[in-house]
């Protein structure tokens, strides 16, 4: 166990007393008592009782954007994906705190809304990085990096929604599928690169199938399978 | 020309005054002075001065369930484009009165904070409906519903936005088109629906293709062709 840092006491602090007292009751004076530091301290680390609650959105914003500028990925929304992992990870480092946060945020509204205003910084810096990639700089592209943008926050928002509820027992791996899942959605299909070994004929006739598939079988000879497609 | 509501008269008065003093200089008062009206009237309409700024979302959003509830859509995301196109419709109804709001929102963070606080209410509505109207509950269909509902609000505002700063002279045709993008990017695509009259057979072999062509070229008769596949 490292020593908790002020920046921590301060935070740990202030989820007992809400917890105890409910948040409107807690002041910033009753925190910085309990935590048995100074008002100084406090407000060298934290602007308001409101920012104790939240993680330091600067600096996380900071470090994703420094991801995407040194992505080596060959697509922008793989380079958002992998990027917003950061972010995740950042929660799940957190443990009980980001839980007991989750608790705060879902009954306080002011504390829900602030929530709701960070993400949305996150969609913004995603979308701004996609439409810089993008060498098209028509409508349509710059609607679909707006997709994406959205796409990739509401992914990451759904799997750490789950975890913070207890829902998911493997964070990690629910995110990663939620970007493959995010990626195929704006992945055109790729020509069907076909099975190992397998050949498909295409023709036109008048004739019926069931006249064809005899003399088929017969000129593939008896490792061949002939298939009537379903349709 | 119908002649204003209070509620009118005091969103004129508002917008004027936010014009000529600013935002945070004007106060309730004022504007009650600047429409000849009573602050009873105007609490009646409004709770604070924000309220005045932005549209009845309790209104428009019971106006968007209304629609979903009664939508003779095919599927939940057809149900969702269509019922956000009242959204559009209500900003473009109001003209002049949303550019303004527009304007004050970019520059008054509190504002703009609770516009992005607004816009998440109708994903979340949008959000439950698909969510609802989906057979499968299971985890990747909940992320489905995550994603469609934050693609067709993210291209709502995407039109929105465009037409708030002078940049679409159609904005429901606009809108239309890009929730036929959203659309598409969710609808799979269809197994291709072949040409009339062709039939395609997939076999295993190991014989080379070379040496099986000129036997099903004999079974297939004059009117077919084969043809090899290119890569």
């Amino acid at each position: 166990m490292t020593k908790p840092t002020a920046r921590e006491r301060l935070a740990q602090a202030a989820f007992a007393l809400f917890d105890e007292r409910g948040y409107e009751q807690t002041t910033v004076d009753d925190i910085t008592e309990r935590a048995g530091l100074g008002r100084a301290t406090f407000f060298r680390h934290y602007r308001s009782k409101e920012d104790v609650i939240f993680p330091d959105h600067d600096l996380l914003l900071s470090q994703v954007a420094g991801r995407l500028r040194s992505s080596s990925h060959a697509t922008a929304l793989a380079a958002v994906s992998d990027a917003v992992r950061l972010v995740l990870l950042h929660y799940l480092d957190e443990g009980e705190l980001a839980r007991r946060r989750y608790a705060l945020t879902s009954t306080v509204p002011a504390l829900r809304d602030r929530e709701i205003v960070s993400v949305a910084r996150y969609q913004r810096l995603f979308r701004e990085f996609i439409t810089a990639w993008m060498a098209d700089r028509g409508q349509s592209a710059a609607l679909q990096a707006e997709l994406m943008a959205a796409a990739v926050v509401s992914a990451h928002n759904h799997v750490l929604r789950r975890w913070l509820r207890g829902q998911s027992p493997d964070p990690a791996g629910e995110v990663d599928a939620a970007m493959r899942q995010v990626i195929a959605l704006f992945t055109p299909p790729a020509a069907d690169p076909g099975t190992a070994g397998a050949t498909v004929v295409a023709f036109r006739t008048s004739q019926p199938l069931e006249d064809l598939l005899p003399a088929i079988q017969r000129a593939l000879g008896e490792n061949s399978q002939v298939t009537r497609p379903t349709a």
